[in-house]
C-alpha cells in the first residue's frame, strides 16, 4: 500500500477500499504514514466526504487502533450518553447517577474542555479530592458496585483518534461531518456500552450552528452506532441559549446537585430526564421512570457514592470566586436572547476554560444568570453574575457579552428538544 | 498571522490576502509553519484554486524566498526556455547554443529527471567530464564569453519551491495548475532572463494529457511571466508520441549533436527552430534567422565551447550499452501509434531514469527507433532498439511497450505545434 495512492483516490473522488482505509489508519497510528500525508488526506476528506460504507470501515479502523472494551462481566445492561458540547451543558453530572440508580450501568469516559465549551472532567475537578484518573480494575469495580463512573479515557481507547484529533486541530480539518462522527463514535463504541444516546447540540453555542447540519451529524453517528451493534438514538437539542442557570466549573456542579436533590432549572431537569429515558430504553429498561429516582433521592445516593469512590467529598463546600461582577438587565420585558456562544466565551475568559490543552482551569470561574429566555426581566435587575479569581479578566468577559442579551427583540428560541433521530 | 486562519479561508473558498500569502510562504520556508499545515493548505488549493491575483502574489513570494538574479551586467539580451517535460525531449541541448549563436544569452538552470521523463542534466552527464554544478562567478563568465550555460540551479533559486515541491510530491498535490505554474515560474522568473518561452507538452507522455489543460497551464504561466515583467510566450506542443528518434541519456545527446550538425530528425529540428524564433523575438532579435546558425555551424561551435567550459569533452565517444534488444514492427503499413508514455516508461525501466531522487541513472540506457508516426513500416523490420547495461531490465521494458506500437489503427497524431499562447 502507498499513502499517495490513497490520497489521490480520495482527492479524485474515488471510493477507498476497506483495505486502503484500514491500512492508512493503522499506518498513521503507528507513525509509518507521516502527519503531512494524513493532513492532506483529511483535507481531501473535508472536500470529498466519506460514503457511509467508507465511514463504517474508517470508524472501525479507529476503534481497532486500540481495544473495544467488554463490559459483559458486569451482568447488567449498560448505556452511555455523548453530547457534542455546549454552554452550561452539565447534563452528564446528574444523568450518569440517575440512570445507574435505575439499574443500568453508565461507563462514561469523558474529556476536558477546549475553547468556549466546558469539559465534564474540569467541572468535577472543582470537587475537593475528586480524581479523573481511574485505573482499569477500579473502573470495573466502581461500575459493578455503584453503577456509574465518569472518568478520563485511557490511552488504549481509540488511540488513532487522539492523533487524528490533534492533527485536525492544527490543519483546518475539524469541521467535517464524517471526521467528527468517526472521532466521537470510535471512542464511544470502544467504550463498550450496549446502548448510546447522542445529544447533538445546535445553535450559536454549539459546534453545528443550524438544525440541518446537526441532524446530518446525528444521522451519521446513529448509523455508525447501529453498524457497530450499539443501539443508538440521537436527540437534536437547542444550544442557541445556554442550559440551566450556570456555565463554568463549580457553578455547574452546584446546579447538578440541585437537580439531583429534586430541584434545579426546568430545562436541565427536562433534558436530563429525556436523555435518561432514551438510555433506559436503549438498555431494555423502558419500564423504569427516571423521574422517580430523582424524586426519591436514589440518584443523589449514587452521585455521592460515585464522587466518593473517586476520592471526592460530596459534602465539601465548592470553591468560591475571589471576585463577582454583576451585569444588570438592559430593559424591562421578555428576555428573548441570552446568547450561548457569548456566555461560553465570557465564562472561558473568566478562567473556566482553556485556550490550549496544557492550560489549567479555574474551578470557581464562570457565569450564573437569574433568568432564562422567555422569562420577564426588569431594567436594572441583576441578570448575570461573573465569577473569577482574577478581576483583570472581567473587561474581556464583558466585551464578549456586549451583544449577548436581548429584551423584546422578537427572537423566538428553539424548542429544547428539536428532533429525535433513530436508525 | 495564524496558519489555521489561512487554511480555513482557502478551504472555505475565501480569497487570501497578499499579506496572508507572503506570510505563509515565508513561514513555511523558514520552518515556522510545519509540513502538516502546508500540505493541508496545498490540498485546499487543489480544490479551491488560486485566483490570478492570488497566484501572482504566491509566485512572487516564492521568488522572494530566494534571490531574483540580475543579468543586466551581461550587456546583451537574455532568453530562456522551459519545457513541462516529455519523452525524447532533448530540445534544450541544441536550442541553448543555437540561440546563443544568434546573439542572445541563454541562462538555463535545469533539473534532473524523475519518473518517465528524462532530465536535461542527466543527459548531459553522459558526456565524459561534464559537470552540472557551476558556481556563480563561472556562470556569469560563461554566459558573457560563450553565451549559453546549462547547469544545476543553486539553493538560492526559489528555495520555497524546493520545499514545496518535495511536499507536493508525497501529498498528492502535484496535479494542480496554480501549484505547477507557480513552481515553474518562480524558478524561471528568478533566473533573471528578459524573455521566456514555455514549451507546454500535451498527450500521453506529458504531465497534461489533453490540449485544453495544457492551454490553461500555458495561459496561467504566460500571465505570471508578464506580471513579473518577463516577456513570455508559450507553445503547446505534441507529446502523444516521443520527440525525434531517441529517448534516454547518451542517445539523446547524440541526436542533439546531429541536429547541431545540420541533420537530425525533422520534428526535433522544427521544434528547436520554432522555440529559437520565439526566444529571439522575445529578446528583441526577430531579425535573426536561427536556421542560418544551424546551417553554418555557429550553433555547433557554441555547443562545443559550452560543453568544454563545464569540463566536458565534446569529441569523446558517448557511452555504449552492454546490451541491445531489437523490437520489430508488428505489421506492414503506416505507423500510427508510437506511444510517448510507453516509450518513456521503457527507457526509464532500462535505466535511463530514476524512481527516487537519490537513485543514479545509466548514461547508456534508452530506446531508439527507426520510424516515427506517419511513416511506413514493414512487418518484421527492426523498429525499436532497447539499450541497457543490465539485460535483466529488458523484460519489464518490453512489458511497458506492449500496447505502444500501432500500425494502420486510424489514429491521427496531433500536429507538432498545437497552439501559441501570448499575453
Amino acid at each position: 500500500m502507498d499513502a499517495i495512492d490513497v490520497l489521490r483516490a480520495k482527492r479524485d473522488g474515488r471510493r477507498l477500499s476497506p483495505e486502503q482505509i484500514r491500512w492508512i489508519i493503522g499506518a498513521y497510528t503507528d507513525g509509518s504514514v507521516p502527519d503531512e500525508q494524513m493532513s492532506a488526506l483529511l483535507m481531501a476528506v473535508f472536500f470529498r466526504g466519506l460514503s457511509p460504507d467508507e465511514l463504517v470501515v474508517w470508524t472501525q479502523a479507529m476503534i481497532d487502533s486500540g481495544e473495544r472494551k467488554d463490559l459483559s462481566s458486569l451482568g447488567r445492561p449498560t448505556a452511555d450518553k455523548h453530547s457534542t458540547g455546549g454552554v452550561g451543558d452539565k447534563i452528564t453530572l446528574p444523568l450518569a447517577p440517575l440512570v445507574a440508580a435505575c439499574g443500568v450501568a453508565v461507563p462514561q469516559l469523558s474529556g476536558r474542555g477546549l475553547g468556549h465549551t466546558g469539559g465534564t472532567l474540569d467541572k468535577l475537578e472543582s470537587i475537593v479530592g475528586w480524581r479523573a484518573d481511574v485505573h482499569e480494575g477500579a473502573y470495573l469495580r466502581q461500575l459493578r458496585e455503584i453503577g456509574a463512573v465518569i472518568c478520563a479515557a485511557g490511552n488504549d481507547l481509540a488511540p488513532a483518534d487522539k492523533k487524528l484529533y490533534a492533527l485536525r486541530d492544527v490543519t483546518g480539518t475539524v469541521e467535517s461531518i464524517p471526521l467528527i462522527a468517526s472521532s466521537i463514535m470510535s471512542k464511544k463504541i470502544a467504550e463498550g456500552a450496549d446502548a448510546l444516546v447522542l445529544d447533538v447540540k445546535t445553535g450559536s453555542g454549539a459546534f453545528m450552528k443550524d438544525p440541518d447540519s446537526s441532524r446530518e451529524l446525528a444521522r451519521t453517528m446513529v448509523g455508525l452506532g447501529q453498524a457497530a451493534g450499539v443501539r443508538t438514538v440521537a436527540l437534536v437539542t437547542a444550544m442557541d441559549r445556554p442550559l440551566g442557570r450556570a456555565a463554568g466549573n463549580a457553578v455547574e456542579v452546584a446546579e447538578s446537585v440541585e437537580v439531583l436533590a429534586g430541584g434545579g432549572p426546568a430545562d436541565v431537569v427536562e433534558l436530563t430526564l429525556a436523555l435518561a429515558r432514551e438510555m433506559l430504553a436503549g438498555a431494555g429498561r423502558s419500564d423504569v421512570d427516571p423521574a422517580d429516582a430523582l424524586a426519591d433521592g436514589r440518584a443523589m445516593d449514587v452521585w455521592r457514592r460515585m464522587i466518593a469512590a473517586q476520592g471526592g467529598d460530596p459534602g465539601a463546600p465548592l470553591p468560591q470566586p475571589a471576585e463577582k461582577h454583576v451585569v444588570t438587565a438592559p430593559a424591562t420585558g421578555t428576555l428573548t436572547r441570552l446568547d450561548a456562544y457569548a456566555l461560553g466565551v465570557a465564562a472561558w475568559r473568566l478562567g473556566a476554560g482553556r485556550a490550549r490543552k496544557e492550560d489549567s482551569v479555574s474551578a470557581a470561574a464562570g457565569v450564573v444568570w437569574t433568568a432564562g429566555v422567555g422569562e420577564q426581566v426588569t431594567a436594572g435587575q441583576p441578570l448575570l453574575e461573573l465569577h473569577t479569581d482574577d478581576p483583570a479578566r472581567i473587561p474581556r468577559a464583558l466585551e464578549a457579552l456586549e451583544e449577548a442579551i436581548g429584551v423584546d427583540t422578537g427572537e423566538v428560541p428553539l424548542p429544547l428538544v428539536i428532533d429525535r433521530i433513530t436508525a
